[in-house]
């Protein structure tokens, strides 16, 4: 029979015989513990003693009925604090509240924590984590309206013909039959003038790149093997035509690009050269006695390759060749090579093979094409940059041939502004679909109760807010990016190139790792195709390859950066003109004192200017310190191709604080002109996310820097989880905002109930 | 024409009408430069500005004949050590050198780099860059067998049977004609005895788990759909007859199940239930008047799900359902439930479907189940750890329903040390292929010579050389668990549990990680479907789910390792134990004195036991820090879940700091172990980068803790560049010891020439 000091054990045998973190060896201790205490009767030690022998547990029923008592003394007083008290309330004798910090000894020794272990008799369900829930701070069409922006009514234009019946999904593992639909869904998009939107209106165009660019990226709302046809046809054909060509090609063909009534493809890519495209080896060599130009292919590993729409449906291609005249090379340029009839078969001399099956984008006829010797007329020539003459001479306004066919890319700078846009597109649709499934899904909970939505879980949390944060940072950064690039001056180019180069390999790398935890987020429903996210995933994956690989574009972006730095070293110097570095340098010196490095108060982590000036500085002295790192390599004595070889790290992380300082400053810019107050502080709440994540991210290099102290760095992580909480009841809403068609969603666990 | 003095200008006036950098900013600044020298006669300064005229560029082949003139002079001497040398040389008056610190000047407000630009002239195949190849130092033989261990004959048995015509891939789109493919194999496999390695050799098997376990991870090098196929028939169905049957289950089942004449399915996971087992809310209700049970599916929501082998070929299933009798709930046991007749047709009341395409391992037949009203015998309860007696009451050696429930789940383990051998079987093919590739794909190099293997860059090095150095960490702490395992005693469970689930998290995300860098390290040849990395990655993606959520897998690792520290806080203060947490800590204070904390020598960096104790103190602090974290919010009003709620985050780096020590710990352990010198140096070499590597992730910890300071974070980065320098000649024989059957990796870019 249980006494008034036995029963003080009650709570503790229920702990030990059902909890299955407890083994052998806390049986042995609590034993001891029995044991040792002489306050107990040897009747009690003994009764006691009996129930931890592990050859005769309790039966089912005793446990059962020990919690039913125990749980009821907790029903009546919920807030007991300490499990002791427990202990107390069940003995009913308070005079044994003596014993407390023997029991608060053994409890250690069990390994168990009393207030949790406390849980087990709670029904739980009166804390924060299970009464959270959605409950939106703003108005999602507003926000969707600053997000659209001026260009809203060409998204909405796309958004009713991807919403359509015509559009509905093709899920065949059939490639064939699902090329041919998206051809389908592309011959309709250019019926009505999608395609051509930014062609020169005599040519049947819309003169309208801004509408373009916004086409193309929600078009990525519906089906990524699309946007890459699309892309291929309407971008890459076309716009090297109108970027490369003169106005002779232009009437000859873009008329008929825009209507899809002339497929055709973009060969620049070779086996053997990819990154590296100026190391091109197919030729265009000139026929001075016909005025012909005859490509070839010299051998096989020079056969272009992953070019879209060659598989199947190409009729022509701007192909990239050395052009070689009498024997001498004049580097690469480009020229319209026939490669199919009408008829679709592919023309004598022209070698077509297909890539064959890839990780997504299977909609996409990518193929190679080896040339065996096939002639052109020399009109074929785009010569916006370089011609041959009558006499059979090269021409060109640029002499250096780097120079030009660098300046002839910089033309083509388009496509690293059309595929980071659809890419972000993508981890919007991931978001979407994780996010209204973590709201809804729920898993675990507090005993007896419902469960709970898994996105109240701060890990969760964790996994998701972030990227929602930087997906809004990267929407503006990018529209910014498209205006630069509209509004473009000869001047701005080698920034532009560098923002657009930047941008590609920063927002691609983006949804590849917001895709995989939506992938690990949805579980088990994240990897069933039926859900989307596999598609997504799989099809974007190659983002990060195309348009140039995303590590070789951070070091041309760190190489402009620091020949933008040397020159503003120059001009500070010079004291004629006062940069933004040297403007900025003053702030630094008033951060770094003692109060800033220690300040952890809520106004000063969540301060824009703090952040502002946190990223500014990051970027300047990571920039000096690559400069001078390199300098110190080559003093030392290397060679100046292996110093740069020994940092590439680092320059990775030059491009990197570039990157997100311009991110954090157009996001800024963007809040500031945004009148309406929910919407703006959602957005403000955003930007701190972004801001604090990406310097928590870095706050090693900030602690190395001695810009910041231990104290502070660990309070921007509490801030970090403190907001992702904040903003949990807003997380639907905001995906909401991105204004995905239903239909596009598609997935059956985005569905809301 | 050009004086000497203006011939100083020429390698400048080459480099700004050649740099794709260069802007028309720089035009002005060398104009204004040469404005302003009063040593340049007018004459001089007329001819210099009439080359820098944007509008009147020099013809190509002036700039062609410039580029000749200096190149031959570099030639001549190639060690020039700066650019103003070069001008010099090419001006051939010494007497100019006066004007060097201006021309320095210029270069940096041009945003030149003088050594850089130097390169446009040089061939520079010279550099260390250029030079570097394969040339292993040890032998791969050797290696592998270090790797294979005391089961190199299974593996071997398995690698003959893959390499086999038989086992040609089969790369088909459609689903079913994949599924019959790996039944075929799971055919010939269970023919050849290498299902049921680990059953009872009473009932076919061969009694040995470390066999059963190499064989699925040597499988895993084929074909993941098989793994899996495999995994399930004689894992999962086979070894819950095992672990949770008795006698008359093994006689019954146990031999047709490892021949495969049963092919069976293990029916846990519900729609609603994934994580959350204890949830389950399939219902086994025992019928008193029969002796039978009825199995259902109260709603959709509750059917089985995602279960291998149900779509297609299961006839039995393992099904996990909460026992009922006479309306009472006595948690969740296990049942054999038929499911299809001999001739594949589904029993009526099971109602099952197919889960539809997946991201991957679309070889295997995942499905759903629901039972309406399935009545089975009483024998086919799994009765060894609860049973009903004749007189229909329940009875159990374990009384808590809880605890019952997680030592049935205990006895599954097994799942989650296959399952990361597999996922490490996959990045190592995955690292395979594309290591070989990185040393045979060129890319870039020096003007004029062929360019260089991408595995020379930096860049390249780090995305790959770190992740063969966990790999191999990974594969030793596998084989530990294994043993571990093998050898289990009752009290080691807890402990082989948790490290059993949180090394099956650990490795499957190094899995997922690894293979994301392959993908992209491989650019788009990595996205073709012939080059395997596609379906690895997408076949592995789900490793991170299944067997538990990784990150739920995590906090429970955190939550044990909480309840071992407190245990092991009170064995340090009763002082009759010395824990290793006691002997740690008095090395901890000998590694922060401010020496330490700053030493940054080469022998310090590298050696083993800065690493071990690095590692044990950061274990040690964090878990530390946790334990508290957790007691000051419950000691302020927090409930304690949401208390465990606020720290999730903190429970991952608990959980981590774990595991990073025991994985640490058991290479250098086996490191130890290894005589010969070659194989035992190399592998040393390896564990300091993953040592190093990790302490550079974690670098902020140990800065925000005081363990280090930043000179010492900054010289392991450096540290870990330079070993990474150092193992590339090893890479390829550092994957080739991997053993991998070339049949197996299969890609052609993986092809040795």
């Amino acid at each position: 029979m249980f006494t008034s000091k036995s029963r003080l054990f009650l709570p503790l045998l229920y702990i030990v015989w059902s909890d299955d973190l407890l083994t052998a060896d806390e049986f042995n201790t609590l034993s001891t513990f029995i044991k040792n205490q002489a306050w107990l009767s040897e009747d009690e030690k003994s009764f006691l003693e009996s129930h931890l022998n592990l050859s005769i547990p309790p039966t089912r029923s005793d446990l059962n009925a020990w919690r039913k008592e125990i749980a009821e003394m907790v029903a009546v007083n919920p807030t007991f604090l300490s499990f002791y008290d427990l202990q107390l309330k069940v003995s009913a004798d308070t005079s044994l509240d003596q014993y407390k910090s023997l029991f608060e000894k053994l409890e250690q020794d069990l390994g168990i924590l009393g207030s949790e272990a406390l849980l087990n008799f709670t029904k739980n369900n009166t804390n924060q984590t299970y009464n959270y829930e959605t409950n939106s701070s703003f108005d999602v069409v507003k926000m969707t309206a600053i997000l659209d922006g001026n260009v809203a009514n060409a998204i909405n234009e796309v958004k009713k013909v991807i919403s359509s019946p015509e559009f509905a999904y093709e899920n065949t593992t059939d490639v064939h039959v699902y090329r041919e639909k998206v051809l389908e869904w592309c011959h309709i998009l250019a019926q009505k003038n999608l395609g051509n939107r930014a062609y020169p209106k005599k040519y049947g165009g819309g003169e309208n790149l801004a509408e373009y660019f916004a086409i193309m990226e929600t078009l990525s709302f519906h089906d990524l093997s699309l946007v890459i046809k699309f892309g291929v046809q309407f971008g890459l054909w076309g716009m090297s035509i109108q970027s490369l060509g003169t106005e002779k090609h232009y009437e000859k063909y873009l008329n008929k690009v825009g209507k899809l009534e002339l497929p055709g493809c973009f060969a620049m890519t070779e086996t053997h050269h990819g990154s590296n495209v100026k190391g091109l080896q197919t030729t265009a060599t000139y026929n001075h006695d016909d005025q012909t130009f005859t490509i070839n292919t010299p051998t096989p590993k020079d056969q272009k390759e992953y070019i879209g729409n060659a598989a199947a449906h190409g009729q022509m291609a701007t192909v990239f060749a050395k052009l070689i005249i009498d024997d001498t090379d004049y580097g690469v340029n480009a020229f319209i090579v026939p490669i199919r009839d009408k008829n679709n078969k592919s023309l004598s001399n022209v070698e077509i093979n297909d890539c064959g099956l890839k990780m997504g984008l299977n909609g996409v006829d990518n193929g190679t094409i080896s040339f065996h010797k096939v002639v052109i007329p020399k009109e074929n020539m785009l010569d916006k940059f370089a011609s041959v003459n009558k006499e059979g001479v090269f021409e060109s306004p640029i002499p250096s041939d780097n120079r030009r066919f660098f300046t002839m890319l910089g033309t083509l700078v388009g496509g690293r502004i059309g595929i980071p846009r659809s890419a972000l597109a993508a981890a919007k649709s991931g978001l979407a679909i994780t996010i209204r499934y973590s709201d809804q899904r729920r898993q675990f909970g507090p005993e007896g109760g419902s469960e709970i939505p898994i996105l109240n879980y701060r890990m969760h949390q964790r996994r998701l807010i972030p990227p929602v944060a930087k997906t809004y940072a990267f929407h503006f950064a990018l529209r910014y990016l498209t205006q630069r690039y509209i509004d473009k001056k000869p001047e701005e180019m080698q920034e532009i190139e560098a923002l657009a180069a930047g941008l590609k390999a920063y927002t691609t790398w983006h949804t590849t790792a917001t895709l995989q935890e939506c992938r690990e987020a949805c579980g088990g429903k994240g990897y069933l195709s039926e859900n989307r996210i596999d598609r997504l995933k799989n099809d974007t994956e190659v983002y990060t390859t195309f348009e140039g690989d995303n590590t070789v574009l951070m070091q041309l972006v760190a190489k402009n950066r620091l020949s933008v730095f040397r020159k503003s070293v120059s001009e500070m110097d010079s004291m004629d003109k006062v940069s933004y570095v040297w403007n900025q340098t003053k702030v630094y010196l008033s951060e770094r004192n003692p109060f800033a490095t220690r300040d952890t108060s809520d106004t000063h982590l969540l301060d824009a200017a703090f952040h502002l000036n946190a990223f500014y500085y990051r970027e300047h002295e990571i920039t000096v310190s690559a400069a001078k790192r390199i300098k110190n390599l080559i003093d030392s004595g290397l060679n100046a191709y292996d110093a740069f070889n020994v940092v590439q790290h680092q320059m990775i992380d030059v491009a990197k604080a570039y990157l997100d300082r311009v991110v954090l400053e157009q996001f800024l810019h963007k809040i500031e002109t945004i009148k309406e107050v929910a919407t703006k502080s959602m957005l403000q709440k955003l930007a701190q996310v972004f801001a604090l994540h990406k310097m928590e991210e870095n706050r090693a290099w900030y602690l190395e820097n001695n810009y910041m102290e231990a104290v502070k760095s660990k309070a921007i992580r509490k801030m970090v989880n403190q907001l992702c909480w904040e903003i949990r009841p807003d997380a639907v809403a905001l995906v909401d905002a991105f204004g995905i068609p239903e239909s596009c969603l598609a997935a059956p666990i985005a569905k809301k109930i």
